[in-house]
């Protein structure tokens, strides 16, 4: 369990094949092979040793993709940072990696300025690596045990206070083979990248590509016409999403203009997505499989999955669609009562996860390990149920269930009541502080350009599906997005601090 | 990773689905793991303690798949033992390993009873144990280590000399969900099981089935009527064949009065399969995906898979049909020359295996396990080669290949010759000690009923697809069937035996 068998096996089964396009630049699996090993040789050269971190600050690439080779195979720990961070992220999380190397390229190389005056080298990834690759020899990866740690990825969760997530070599191979089997995934899959890599999401599903032999296709950003021409031009079998950007391409005036029948699975998550946005998605884009994929950087990316043949338009398994489906095979899943008793059919309670899959642990922070991984046992902090077909269905982050009234009122469930208003983007729901109810329910709501909403439409239409305690009180309209993570998740956190300084200078 | 896992994942996330068809009984997943776990519960009543073996020695039925997740709950280790071994093989077996107990269904009771006298208590798989299940207590899996050994399945390889293959919780569980992934398994398949469940090729895909949900449909004994009317009635999806059971189907008067088109999903393997028969079974089953296996009881089964897309019918891919296909998902496949280095692409080496599907070592033989495993990698005593794409063809077992005149002949590429002849059943090629020629080859072939078949047609046929030094010197014309093991592979060392006598009595 090495995460260069996977290239190696690439390089073996599809010799010739394409590995990567990436701005007109391709590959051979071969040549890839040989360009990560003589990158590991370089990297040898440069003093890393085994253990050592190096922190890659880069948008998706192919170079990217190769760090995620070499980087491990010789006992070093790839540490993807995430450039959408202010600089103080960016330098508070190298001060707490402390990597031996960091490896930029050219957009954000200005942003680790500063940290290269603290004696850190920095290297350019494209000019400098390249130079790297051609002057270095090949080094085949090191014997290393299955445990020790391949990537650290830092998230914040939605609840803030970055930390670093050690996943191990086991941990990421057993997922990405877990992945192909939830999905199904074909040999040789053409992916396009369109999530972050710095987030597990795509950067572990990256691996389940490359063993599979596939060819990774980059683009230079997430816009709509991009996307369309690469899908047509490259004959892409299998993506990831988060709902905005399915919603964005849905709605995209050009869309027809494109043949994107060559598109066999989409995997969705990162955010709770609504039901009847999800039965949207299905009937524009019918020869597209969904797939849902539930889980968390700590669970390294997945822990639950809904197949394609469980999202069902109508009829009485419909409510399926707003499952996040069944626990991926080799991952228990347990819902557990606020004393660790296992919840009864339909309760609510906290989502445990256990398996090869759970992290090794927090970066040098083994205090906050203990409280999250206890027996083995991932606390994930969301609150779910399980129906009685087993089913699992997330109704909330742990810290974004509001408590009105004494009443316990699932955001998401009221989200998913207002997403059924045909005139809005997206919207989120939040507890505020009230004196009478302790916290009130409160909407953000986003519409689409032009529409007219106000408050009582959102609060009036609410009702009709959802009890009255549930519905907002109040209801802010606004028409910038969201707030969001590097994962398209939405922040509530910061959202709560923008309604609460609003409030204070009202 | 413990194989009960998997069953509890069938008991939450099917729990009312119909685990298995026996004979008419049928029994849902959340009754099947209530009575596993009291049959964990019972046999903890009756001493068995972890690490303890249990023998059982039956035909295929939903008992014997209740004994494979309930005896390894609780620590202890499964032993099944092939019913068609002689009643001295069947003891030595026994001895070797040492059972605390032993579990036969009624067929085989009497096969134990001297073994009974030596102290060992032996329960008739069937009343007694219904018994010890409606009277005992549920006990849930005991907590394990992942390493340890869950089964021992007994081998003779095709080259004598049974002994017992350790495989561990991890290994079992591992090579269930690859084999997931390598045939992507739909959600909940029906399973015909046909193939002993003593042997590894169904016994490790029973727990694919298991943690999928599916259901597992047995019958009496192989019959070509029962398995069509088996995959009509139950909508079998999912079943595994040795080719000469698909033979046998292909080639019964009655298959087109039968519906068979509810089968998704063929696994063939345990003994080569000639190119033109494979098409001919594509051609003949047109709505059948065939996915091939490659693997042995000590790599758990499979190591090396071949899917449906990759059987072509004509082309310059219809090569790929003799292929044995490329490593599943996390196992590595080397192919070494005598001296332990890589064989260049083309070139006959040895086929070693790595991975966590390698067994944990053969039971009680610290020696042999060395010899066979090193370094962690498993020498199958198999030889084949690699193409450019990465394919992998096996050629012959190490000790079947034939040295004719200083040439090397794999017996098998000889046999895919002989068995384009429309004329035969089946056929072996060996190789017979000659002064003259160090071994001569030789073949035995099996006409079909009524043929007529000459021993100079057979070697003037196959002269047209092989050099003359390969072809046969002497051919037995041969009217009952060859020497087979349970898993259906030809015993060639028993056939050697054979002509060895009867050329002494010639």
């Amino acid at each position: 369990m090495h995460i260069a068998e996977g290239l190696h096996r690439a390089a073996l089964t599809n010799r010739n094949g394409i590995a990567y396009v990436d701005q007109g630049a391709k590959r051979t699996w071969i040549e890839m092979q040989s360009a990560v090993r003589r990158l590991t040789g370089g990297l040898v050269s440069k003093s890393v040793a085994m253990g050592d971190r190096v922190a890659v600050l880069a948008s998706n690439s192919a170079r990217q993709l190769e760090c995620f080779y070499a980087i491990p195979s010789l006992g070093a720990i790839t540490v993807p940072l995430n450039w959408r961070w202010s600089d103080r992220e960016i330098a508070d999380a190298i001060k707490d990696c402390e990597p031996a190397i960091i490896l930029a390229d050219t957009q954000n190389l200005s942003r680790v300025a500063g940290v290269a005056q603290s004696g850190i080298p920095v290297l350019r990834l494209g000019d400098d690596t390249d130079r790297l690759i051609a002057d270095s020899e090949e080094r085949a990866p090191f014997d290393l045990d299955a445990g020790s740690t391949a990537m650290i990825f830092y998230t914040g969760g939605t609840t803030g206070g970055s930390k670093g997530v050690m996943l191990s070599h086991r941990n990421i191979v057993t997922t990405a083979i877990g992945i192909c089997a939830a999905f199904r995934l074909p040999s040789r899959p053409a992916w396009l990248h369109l999530m972050p890599m710095f987030h597990v999401g795509d950067g572990i599903c990256s691996f389940s590509i490359t063993m599979l032999g596939g060819t990774h296709v980059f683009i230079d950003r997430f816009d709509p016409v991009l996307v369309f021409e690469a899908i047509q031009r490259h004959r892409i079998s299998c993506t990831n999403f988060v709902p905005s950007m399915l919603s964005t391409l849905m709605n995209h005036p050009e869309r027809d203009r494109y043949d994107l029948t060559s598109i066999e699975r989409v995997l969705y998550g990162g955010s709770p997505i609504p039901s009847e946005l999800l039965a949207h998605f299905m009937r524009e884009f019918k020869s597209w499989q969904f797939f849902q994929g539930y889980g968390m950087t700590e669970s390294t990316a997945l822990a639950v999955s809904l197949p394609w043949e469980e999202h069902h338009l109508d009829g009485p398994l419909a409510k399926r669609r707003a499952s996040a489906g069944r626990p991926m095979l080799g991952v228990e899943v347990r819902i557990a009562e606020d004393d660790g008793t296992e919840a009864p059919d339909g309760e609510v309670g906290e989502i445990l996860i256990r398996g090869d899959l759970v992290m090794t642990g927090y970066w040098r922070r083994p205090e906050l390990t203990r409280q999250n991984v206890r027996d083995g046992w991932l606390h994930s902090g969301d609150l779910g149920y399980r129906d009685e077909d087993g089913f699992i269905y997330i109704v909330d982050r742990k810290k974004d269930m509001i408590i009105t009234g004494g009443e316990n009122v699932y955001s998401t469930e009221v989200e998913g009541a207002i997403y059924a208003h045909p005139s809005l983007v997206e919207c989120a729901v939040t507890g505020l502080p009230s004196d009478r109810w302790g916290e009130l329910v409160h909407a953000v709501v986003v519409p689409k350009e032009g529409a007219a909403l106000s408050s009582s439409d959102i609060i009036e239409r609410c009702r009709t599906y959802v009890g009255g305690y549930k519905c907002p009180k109040s209801v802010t309209i606004r028409y910038e997005g969201l707030p969001k993570s590097g994962a398209g998740k939405i922040l509530k956190k910061a959202l709560r601090e923008e309604l609460a300084s609003q409030s204070e200078l009202a």
